[in-house]
């Protein structure tokens, strides 16, 4: 007998903005509830795709060419959802992902201008058709994060941009927001972070029992 | 002043075919005539892409999906191009290049079977409307091109797979230099090395000339 379809949760935002301990709050969530929950992150998350993290956040790589963190972004989701993300889904269990396709739009797109039907086009075959039932976007003004992000250490290739490149993203993960209200929770992450939490996980419950009805 | 624009060779072909020797023997006649040339390499030639390179020949990566690996390539290819190959040739000078985009047509399309169409789209946007003006394409059977890289020690990722797998791209390759008789040169590479390198440099010689008119 095969197992009911698992769920596929992503996490989304900006630097600084609360992503980890959200993590943390929502693999708790779920395995209250007696779920087997599998996690993962982007890029990374397969022996592949951590190698491909390491050139993306190399910060010695300032030269880059976006076409190619493109392409470095996909192939490291590619590999991730045919080595864990697709079997663990089939095989009933729930996955919870630190960033996805969503991120590409945002960072690859909004960030750097890479258009959107080239995203698209990606996703349409590199995903398989694997997409999130359910986002979470930790949405806060691009000073406010990277504020937080600051006390962290040595900034990565990424998190070294300018301000305007970070409110691209922004605006980009909230118009993507707008567009799928379905999918997508969008948290205040300029709250304190055991009320970011608190507000996060209101809206998995609310989630949750909604679509187990 | 602007220089005029430099020329763009690719050397294609299986495993064993001899293009380490061709490539020597192509700089040399190059370099002979005057003329200021870049040599590069697929998948690598700039630190992004000798990253890439060490991920998709990593035997230990069986499980490497034929999505990511196309995706990789054109990440690798895509660096090269902006970094290397598009700066050289607007400054006047010329490229030969170990593998470029047929080679994704081959190995990708099909060896693993990776639709024409997507690999089409890819380069489009990817290669940035580079293109090599003249194809080397060493062209010998299969058991005598496997049989020479036998030689060489272990096998990497690509080189273990099966005959088939390369019988697949050889017929690719084929098909390729069928389809632009313009821009290949497809070398019989089954003769002893020092007359294939004769072949090819006259076929290099005669299109040089030919070009030159």
């Amino acid at each position: 007998m095969n197992p009911a379809r698992g769920r596929f949760i992503s996490l989304e935002g900006g630097e600084g903005a609360g992503k980890s301990t959200l993590l943390a709050g929502v693999l708790d969530c779920l395995r209250q509830r007696g779920l087997s929950v599998v996690q993962a992150r982007e890029p990374g998350g397969t022996p592949v795709g951590e190698a491909v993290r390491a050139i993306v956040l190399d910060p010695a790589l300032a030269g880059l060419a976006a076409e190619t963190e493109l392409l470095l972004m996909f192939a490291s989701r590619a590999q991730l959802v045919r080595e864990v993300i697709e079997p663990a889904l089939a095989a009933g269990q729930w996955v919870v992902c630190d960033r996805f396709a969503d991120a590409s739009y945002a960072y690859q797109g909004g960030g750097r201008g890479q258009p959107v039907a080239r995203i698209e086009e990606l996703e349409r075959w590199a995903c398989d058709g694997v997409k999130p039932d359910l986002t979470l976007l930790l949405d806060l003004p691009v000073a406010a994060g990277r504020a937080r992000a600051a006390g962290r250490g040595e900034a990565d290739r990424i998190e070294s941009e300018a301000d305007a490149f970070f409110e691209r993203v922004r605006a980009s993960y909230r118009a993507r927001a707008a567009q799928e209200p379905g999918r997508f929770r969008v948290i205040d992450a300029s709250q304190a972070p055991e009320q970011v939490l608190q507000a996060a996980t209101r809206a998995l419950i609310e989630w949750l029992e909604r679509s187990a009805r």
